[in-house]
């Protein structure tokens, strides 16, 4: 998104260009002369959604003179050491607004957090513990700053982190240090002071304590490596595979505008968000104005002080597009790869270059459809292609692959991929606890969920759509043949159209499927309000309780579906501002704020539909020393929108055109 | 499987050979000399477990010489007009058993079929009633005969037929003739007789009548095919996508032997199950000693008679082997495939070759696992290399494909996807029923379900298994913080082990996970059982009442998961024989006969795991005329069974080995 070199106007919803972002930061320093300022954040203020709605109608309508929305961005800065939000008009250069923000604190700030290690390893108390604990020779210490997840223990008006500590064993920096949690942990302030030192708990009813143990040497081993340096053994027995497309690529691309099939779209990129997708249309129909990963809650199961302090909201706190991979050719995506790069900026408000974090290709995904006419047996097949947009994060120990598929048939996928390495915690050997998994000795895999939040501004055939929850049930059954359902077979569906804003449950076993349908446009064959369904991921809820501090923060996890009108800047369901937070300003706050109004209505309005979904993550040793993807798949179908299979008309199968191999071997003529 | 020329020894779980089933056709032939024989099926019959365990656990040793159990085959035919299944000894070349099985029914018959069509067109009285639908100029009625689902309506000793009517409108004889559903029916009896004839009912309250009604020709529309001949506009923007695998493929296969990365296993075929696999080990160790898809039920949630007439068990009825597809080369496959064929056998008892039943073949799959050390910022990434199975079936309108997966990182993923063309039943225009979707002008597809069962015949290192249900609960809250959850966020899992043969319902809310394991072989590291869990496909159960015939004839629906003590025989959990049956042989009579003795234990035995999955499919217009692939995937993936992350070893991901292409374009720079 974005080439440094183009000049053309940018489209209101490319991401704000290099120049914008510099311009962004010099309009900010020049009213705020003389003050010290600490650019967190500088990214594309979206216009609001009713004049964006107005161009992207006039765009599709083939009006090239389409008025622009005012190209404003979104500044978050600590102005003199307090948190500032600022929306700053490039057009006219000039700040529009100006909030200031005592007491929230932004995300993660990675220079701060090297800071908090480095002031750990100066301290003369911790280096008092680590040399209390003997550690073997060659180790190196490592310690991994976290936010403070809020548990009343401190005012969370300051901010804090927690320091935990590893070690190395080996002088190659890439070995896994996870490998060896170490049972001391510190609490630092924010002006670098270590406030806290503890002994970490070891058995299930352990407390924390300042008794200090020494490192038990049996602990040490050699199976949790997995770089390439470290591993030696590696199988020789998976042959090449490549893709090859010789006249090129399905899609087109003219910016950030994605062309593939019958689909349309824009990418986005945020420091936040990561990649988000905008206007997404079919045949020129709209569908979705805007698909976004929202938010991310990654809570810890070990009730022992101080583990509780271990939730983290990958997204408010940490952020997808910060911490978006640099996607490798041939590593991370196979075939005809376009990269998509990412501008954010740095604390004096430079553009920074994030290069490459969208990847966008295509992929075989088998059949798409077949059928063989049994009486004349002639077999008619399609081959599934999609187009994939991914993009993967690393958030500390933990990768997250994040992948929209769009099919040919219309539908649409999300899958969540995660991977990389478990944050692990120290145990005694031959100790266990009733919330974790030892995966190596003295290593402790605690028990964990992720709970996702996949925000859906619907636009189906336009903004006005309403959310509808279908069920099927038997008709009932009396036994009696000469009634409606003589023989106890049959079944209809229920349907109900959703009138306020609400969180909602899933329910297989009734075959509970949401619809968001627009009510104002009929399918003139099936007599039906056109739609599309959300394929949910059936997936746990919110371990914690809804009284805890998790509860209260993460409030967006209480349920699996949530449908809440379209409000400008409601784009994260826990909260813009997540860390250390109470819990005021989530999903839930919005509804319970608007629930005796009139825009609590969300029938046949501009409604935005939420899924939360995730894992209950309590880990396999498979999952160590680097966890084999976990897969989590989310969809959105059309549900009576189109006339008929959308893919009708997606080109024969043939040998000619695929050019597979035969593999001969015994027992294989053909 | 199977090259007719192979003359070796057959593997004791190889199909019959084709002069095995010649064999076995000759030897019942001589023992009932002079007798009328009809033969249905002669298939191997799998050696008792007991002893197919003892050569398997030979042959694993490295014992070449290990004592073949006798080589049988289960021969099914119709002899002097009654159903019998004979075993056959092939090694001394005699009848071993004989079992008559009066007023059993064996599965479909297509010859039967077609003469009951051809006996539907020639009858009087159909023809009076097709005259009587003044049908327009040039249509060709279509009969389609259905195996008559069981409804309490006739004597289901005897065998019934019911036949549909169709047109097509073309001389093209691949036109969707499912476009013109007429509405008339017929009873067909076993001597070929029309029985009577119906007016089928169209509106909502409508019942049967004999009232004649014309064909109402504004019911003609041009929208509903799907065969190119007849389908010209087709889109040419896909563009060409090859798959290479310069060194070939990462299999072996020798026979119906497979070893693929650190798998392997055996592939059997069969009428009846179509694919099967057997002896399926990781590193040797072994998973699982048989994977099948073990029945599929397939009724109608029309409640007006005669339609629940239509439900179909497409494994008993039909047979997924004997309408395996012929799978062809870049169109059902694409990259490096290797085929295996399948041997049927007609009714005269000679060997029937069914060419390529199934394929073998490698995808990529993405990315395996991926980790970032944020602190050097090194990258290690590497792809996901699966191993594919796929065999695809047509059971008149419907093509079902069956995928088993097998993954680097030690799971096995099985997919079903669902496509064809739907049953269709006549609609008046302008009429609508609360039991289905209008998809074209006078055509109705009404609400239907796809209940499959996958038998997992487990074999977690070694047959002695039992079954944990684990759930992840909160750790209760008291708000004290001087507790065992002070902050109110810890959880634990419970885990009960089955003692019972029972049947188990899924719950999401809990995060219930079924887990395999083996109680006498504990993971060194993790201090638990060995084990595999279930990845279930959350699905709504029957919606006929248990009380209903089809709940009565489909017991297996009404769980999700069941768990048996292994019992010879028993593979099919509605019975061995489904068509027309009344429901007393199915996976629920087997637990109930043995509910009160020893054998109903399967704690630490011998067990089969069964689960029950499938779709609600209240058709979408999107799946008309031919519907793209619906998929429903079921997982088995080891929990704390092997030391670590079984992929840890595959290759690092490079660009100099997957050759990926970049694609240039604006905003592109790398």
């Amino acid at each position: 998104m974005g080439d440094a070199n183009i000049k053309g106007k940018p489209h209101p919803l490319d991401p704000l260009r290099p120049e914008e972002i510099s311009q962004a930061a010099g309009i900010v320093r020049e009213s705020n002369q003389s003050k010290d300022i600490f650019f967190r954040a500088i990214s594309l203020a979206e216009p609001p959604k009713i004049e964006l709605i107005k161009f992207l109608d006039s765009e599709h309508a083939g009006n090239r003179d389409a008025v622009h929305p005012a190209r404003q961005a979104r500044v978050q800065a600590y102005i003199a050491k307090t948190l500032h939000e600022m929306i700053v008009n490039l057009n006219t250069a000039t700040v529009a607004s100006t909030t200031p923000l005592p007491g929230r604190h932004s995300f993660i700030d990675t220079d701060f957090m090297a800071q908090v290690a480095a002031a750990c390893l100066a301290d003369k108390k911790i280096q008092r513990e680590i040399s209390a604990l003997k550690l073997p020779e060659g180790a190196t210490v490592v310690v991994e700053p976290w936010a403070y997840a809020t548990d009343g223990m401190r005012d969370m008006k300051d901010r804090w982190t927690m320091a935990w500590f590893y070690m190395r064993l080996s002088d190659n920096t890439d070995a896994n240090y996870y490998a060896y949690p170490l049972d001391i942990c510190a609490e630092v302030s924010n002006s670098l002071e270590v406030v806290k030192i503890y002994r970490l708990p070891s058995g299930e009813h352990d407390k924390l304590s300042d008794v200090g143990k020494e490192f038990d040497r049996r602990k040490i081993h050699s199976s949790s490596e997995y770089h390439p340096d470290l591993v030696q053994e590696r199988r020789t027995t998976t042959k090449p595979y490549h893709v090859s497309q010789p006249e090129g690529p399905s899609f087109s691309i003219d910016e950030n505008h994605i062309s593939w099939e019958k689909w349309t779209m824009r990418v986005g990129f945020n420091y936040r968000e990561g990649m988000t997708l905008h206007d997404i249309r079919f045949e020129g129909r709209s569908l979705f104005h805007r698909l976004s990963l929202a938010e991310m809650f990654v809570p810890y199961g070990d009730p022992r002080c101080p583990y509780p302090r271990k939730a983290a909201f990958d997204l408010g706190n940490d952020g997808a597009g910060i911490n978006a991979n640099n996607l490798k050719l041939g590593c991370d995506c196979l075939g005809h790869i376009k990269y998509f790069d990412g501008w954010l900026s740095n604390s004096s408000g430079e553009p920074l270059k994030m290069p490459n974090v969208i990847c966008c290709h295509e992929i075989d995904d088998g059949i798409l459809w077949k059928h063989t006419n049994f009486r004349t047996g002639n077999a008619v097949v399609t081959r599934s292609r999609v187009l994939v947009l991914q993009t993967i994060i690393t958030v500390s120990n933990y990768e997250y692959i994040f992948l929209f598929y769009f099919q040919q048939d219309g539908s649409i996928f999300y899958e969540v991929r995660a991977t990389g390495i478990m944050s692990t915690a120290p145990i005694d050997l031959d100790t266990t606890v009733p919330w974790g998994t030892i995966v190596a000795p003295g290593v402790l895999a605690p028990y964990h969920q992720h709970i996702f939040c996949l925000r859906i501004d619907a636009a189906i055939d336009g903004s006005r759509n309403s959310l509808v929850v279908e069920e099927s049930h038997p008709i009932p059954f009396t036994g009696d043949t000469d009634t409606y359902n003589p023989f106890g077979v049959g079944y209809t569906t229920t349907s109900k159209v959703i009138d306020k804003e609400a969180g909602l449950d899933l329910d297989f076993n009734t075959n509970r499927t949401f619809k968001i349908v627009n009510e104002n446009v009929t399918n003139s064959t099936t007599g039906t309000a056109v739609g599309f369904k959300l394929l949910p991921h059936y997936s746990q809820l919110l371990l914690a309780q809804p009284n805890s501090w998790h509860g209260k923060r993460a409030g967006y996890t209480s349920h699996a579906v949530w449908v809440t009108r379209h409000h400008d800047g409601e784009l994260f369901p826990a909260g813009r501002f997540t860390m250390q937070s109470t819990g005021d300003d989530g999903i839930g706050s919005w509804i319970e704020q608007r629930k005796d109004g009139d825009s609590s209505s969300v029938r046949n309005e501009d409604i935005v539909v939420w899924h939360t979904f995730g894992s209950t993550h309590n880990p396999r040793i498979e999952d160590w020393p680097v966890m084999p993807c976990e897969k989590m798949m989310v969809g959105l179908k059309p549900v009576n929108f189109f006339q008929g299979n959308p893919a009708l008309d997606v080109q024969i199968s043939t040998q000619e055109k695929n050019r597979s191999v035969l593999v001969h071997g015994a027992g294989c003529e053909t």
